[in-house]
């Protein structure tokens, strides 16, 4: 496992069977499956629920394509958890309230708003993904890339977004308002479970070589996923 | 065309290219094909809302993946509507407002609402694919068939509903009356589109051969699935 160190560093650190014979490193594995497969099963349930503000059929269809995509993810990522021994319902349950929370105050109240959202949550989840899969072992870093390869639905979300803006700028001051407050409300939730959730932390700010909890590195990665937003929305045309 | 004769005869009456050929078969089955579209649609949807009552994760989950598998459904229909030179919204649109009325009168007001709702629904649909599978074209109907072989996650509604009556037998005596009510509401919006679409009415009772609109043809239809339904409804302890 020394052979990982910094953060950042590619390669592999071993396979499952030989990783996840440190304690630690098995229950950061378990909260990071257990914290994506409800994210995914959440963002099922939001991006369903906002198939109900879309204009026309074709717009509902390919909200609930994209809601469906994220169940399959939830599935895979529940079986892994069943594989390998863990209840994947307790490992889910430490990240119930802080997602119920983020999507609790970020609900969207209309369609633009609900597109960008899952743009946001769908770039966000791929940033993040790409962050953590050089720390995993092999098992689980395919796992981790085959959910990520998946996504990308959002691209439907980019064009209605950029049309709508085109057809009345005034939207995008809006939206682009909206998107702060989204990241903002992400942000918050992940410093919550970052500070509760000691081994998952470490994990991520640089596997179990890192000793201790490193709040400086959690914060870098962070600025890192919120740069890469705050480009996104540029280009989108959100412009802060 | 005319060697199908009678309903219920089973046979082929040839396939999609040789049986489309004639107008009135072939808005017959655009119109099908676009109310099972948008059935699957709409019921992904109320899954997926209905999936918020789910009293633990498993639960949640269960029911997302009944949604999940309603889109897709809902793919295979409008790709073959697509495929056959159909726009599918427009094959859909006749069908939103009926089925729309439908799911807003029978909103579930709990979660075992929801489950009776999500087993009801589902028994309905496939005993209406069995009957409609007889009269189509062979093309069409593996079609339909491949769509109803997937359904059957109802199972799991079942046995849930079983074990809340065992545990709390009044419960059986308001979810009876709910489950005449589903019936009640969906045959009344059922002959509100029979009435409405006479190509599909005359595909449903008897093929292209039968001439003019049949009500009662249709109506034995409707008192063959109704019969189905109060068995169910009577096994699952819900009897009237």
């Amino acid at each position: 496992m020394e052979t990982q160190g910094e953060a950042g560093q590619v390669g592999s650190i071993g396979d499952w069977t030989s990783c996840s014979a440190d304690p630690g490193y098995r229950a950061a594995v378990l909260d990071l499956l257990g914290a994506l497969a409800y994210g995914e099963l959440s963002a099922f349930e939001r991006l369903a629920e906002d198939a109900k503000f879309a204009p026309g059929l074709a717009d509902k269809a390919a909200l609930a394509r994209m809601a469906s995509a994220e169940f399959q993810h939830y599935q895979l990522l529940h079986d892994r958890l069943a594989e390998i021994g863990a209840d994947p319902t307790e490992s889910m349950t430490p990240f119930v309230e802080p997602l119920d929370s983020f999507h609790r105050v970020t609900a969207p109240s209309d369609w633009l708003e609900g597109l960008v959202k899952a743009y946001v949550g769908d770039s966000i989840a791929t940033d993040f993904y790409r962050e953590v899969a050089v720390r995993l072992d092999d098992d689980t870093r395919d796992l981790v890339l085959r959910v990520m390869s998946d996504t990308g639905h959002a691209q439907f979300a980019v064009d209605k977004v950029r049309q709508a803006i085109e057809e009345n700028p005034r939207v995008g001051g809006r939206l682009a308002l909206w998107g702060r407050r989204l990241m903002g409300e992400a942000l918050s939730q992940a410093q919550r479970v970052v500070a509760e959730r000691d081994a998952l932390s470490n994990l991520l700010v640089g596997g179990a070589a890192v000793r201790g909890f490193d709040l400086v590195e959690v914060g870098k990665m962070f600025n890192r996923i919120t740069e890469a937003h705050t480009k996104r929305m540029s280009a989108l045309g959100l412009a802060s």
